[in-house]
């Protein structure tokens, strides 16, 4: 099986001040057609860092992608690299000259001097267009290694990848199929997923599950590898099956679909409509909800009654109520959610209220305390749940609960 | 000068379902205690690739900081791979096994047996403790060369690296040589920002001025390098007045700070309080607002009147107003906003209603199209934005132009 490396140019990556959103790109496209990125190499704008860099890459892969510093200033040093690790000189390609020209031609202005070197590639290398900016990449080849460099500015290199790259890389694969399977669940942490998975989970396994968690949603991504594309969608779905299987209703949807959207969607089939009242998460809720297009199918109505004078006012919570068991309690959350219903009129009705921290906890309510009540009209389920992390996380954790216990109570 | 490396350990990463977070902020944080990252290894979940990619590090730098790898399945393998590069075994710390009993505890749950492995080290050692999550960090020397090694989650990471390993940096930096000040601006673009600093963002200026823009909020950071920290702080502070001479009130915060925390801090510290009522943003005001730990000193409520007929119910939005004008209108953000102000009898009210896309334009109301309606003592101030981007970036972008309004009213 054919291997890559990404090679990412740039003093602005090392300090930070741009996320590197091209090798995450790279990383993806080179898995879904089967050359998957064994490493990748962040290197500053120096000549012999980049020639390290490209030396690193090609002793670990067939194929090296190259993003950054293909710009006109004198810190865009990688045509420059490029040709010292290929042994070459760089040469002036007056077609290309004349291409940069015309780009600023047609946005009626002159090209300035410094855009000169854009038109220079290695000697030996194949020019490759860039549409949407000044430089054009090159690929070359060297010990039966090859190589494509490209801009940094990110949508100038996905354009080209898109359109002049992925077609060849495709070739360069040769006979190699990849199918990607992915599911997302929530309700459990990592090590519980990994206990039901058992084996399954194994490096070298083919198919490769592969298991990521971000903000309480585990994602477990199925890569099969095969001789052909339909053999290899096959294992992918077989799999799939079995852990579906595994584990339940854990489940809650594929690609890359979050809660909100697949809560919403059953909601809408089943023609049910949604109010929600939120005091520690703030609005998180009803955001994550309406982050949808077409929620207002079914849901109506958000109160963020943070205050509890307001929980009273608005949601009819006794002042009693509060003043007796806490605004963070069973009994508060379920008249939260019992306001909502009878205000909102709607089929669910929502009440959260807890301890997003950093400070308002204590021994026998925590930072991360969350009570959480879902009314129908069968009444209310209300249950309590700790969850870890910092302010940010702990709204955001607590809203996906809550979208959680209604998809649970939908049957999706 | 010291240098630093940064070794990123994860399949996930490679393959581009995870975004590396964890370098850039590293990369960001390093900078400013003026270590700077000289490379960034991302490495697959196997062992001899990571001691590969140690040995790489800490052949580039004295300072290498690995992130990745710390949890409790079998594809990670950060443990053993530090082990066997520093030639020694893993040891069981009894002490780090009960804090991760413990934590299981605290969330009325057993610890599955597969975290056990999070609580060995590599002998000599020394752990660092994580607060957020179960796997602890730990801290190495070899050669003079010093390794600190952080869970791959990035909340985690960060609360680690910012409570243990950063004040060990700053002594470990020594004499350092370069200072950095951040402005924060919103209220324009890029292209007008570039245009009113001139020569001021030249490439080889020493302090440089890098503009970055994400979600309509402009970052310029200026960082200067120097013999002596003194001399580069005093340039630093130099551009920074100049900067903030040049921009005005499109400046509204320093550093990491966002348009909730200054509106926040300014409404606490003038003792005033804000409600607001949104429609297309469903939730994203609110939601920013109680980002802020203590927003509760000053926000004390929320709607989120999604439907047309609890705008009125809610907040006496007419009927007519709306059959008349549209929902997305001057008039009825107005009246919303007088709902609030009336309904919550808060210092400020909002109301903000629109087209979030991306359905739902015409020729005369196109996506995009947001109404804010700012209510003070003073009466109401609406104002009409077409916002640009998707759904998600619309609502955000609206959202944060509220809190921009509220700022310069309340001229912070």
């Amino acid at each position: 099986m054919k291997k890559a490396s990404i090679v990412t140019i740039g003093n602005e990556v090392l300090s930070g001040q741009t996320l590197d959103t091209n090798a995450a790109y790279l990383g993806r496209k080179l898995l879904s057609i089967g050359i998957p990125a064994v490493s990748c190499y962040t290197v500053g704008d120096e000549v012999d860092l980049i020639v390290r860099g490209l030396e690193l890459a090609s002793g670990d892969a067939d194929l090296v992608l190259v993003t950054g510093g293909l710009g006109p200033t004198g810190d865009d040093l990688t045509r420059q690299a490029c040709a010292k690790f290929l042994g070459v000189d760089l040469q002036l390609q007056d077609e290309l000259l004349q291409k940069i020209r015309k780009f600023f031609a047609m946005r009626d202005l002159q090209m300035p001097e410094a855009n000169t070197i854009q038109a220079y590639i290695p000697t030996g290398a194949k020019a490759i267009e860039n549409r949407v900016g000044t430089a054009p990449g090159f690929t070359a080849c060297k010990n039966d290694k090859l190589f494509f460099v490209m801009p940094g500015v990110p949508v100038e290199m996905k354009q080209m990848f898109e359109e002049s790259v992925l077609s060849r890389l495709s070739e360069f694969a040769g006979k190699q199929a990849v199918a990607v399977r992915k599911l997302k669940c929530f309700g459990t942490g990592e090590s519980k997923i990994a206990e039901l998975l058992g084996d399954l989970c194994q490096r070298g396994r083919n198919p490769l599950i592969n298991c990521t968690v971000r903000a309480g949603v585990i994602t477990l991504d199925i890569i099969a590898t095969a001789g052909d594309k339909a053999t290899a969608e096959g294992m992918a779905e077989k799999d799939e099956k079995l852990l579906d299987g595994l584990l339940g209703e854990l489940v809650y949807g594929r690609g890359e679909q979050t809660l909100a959207e697949v809560v919403g969607k059953e909601l809408a089939k089943q023609g049910k409509t949604i109010a929600v009242a939120e005091s520690c998460t703030g609005g998180c809720l009803a955001k994550l909800l309406t982050d949808i297009a077409g929620a207002s199918r079914y849901f109506k109505q958000g109160w963020v009654t943070y205050s509890n004078s307001c929980k009273s006012s608005e949601l009819g919570v006794s002042a009693d109520l509060i003043e007796k068991h806490g605004a963070v309690s069973e009994q508060v959350a379920e008249a939260m959610a019992q306001g909502v219903k009878k205000n909102a009129g709607t089929d669910f009705a929502v009440g959260i209220t807890g301890i997003a921290g950093p400070t308002g906890g204590s021994e026998q309510k925590p930072v991360g305390l969350v009570y959480i009540s879902l009314g129908s009209d069968n009444g209310c389920e209300t249950r309590r749940f700790v969850i870890s992390g910092d302010r940010e996380l702990i709204r955001l954790r607590a809203a996906q609960t809550a979208l959680n216990m209604l998809r649970l109570k939908l049957e999706v």
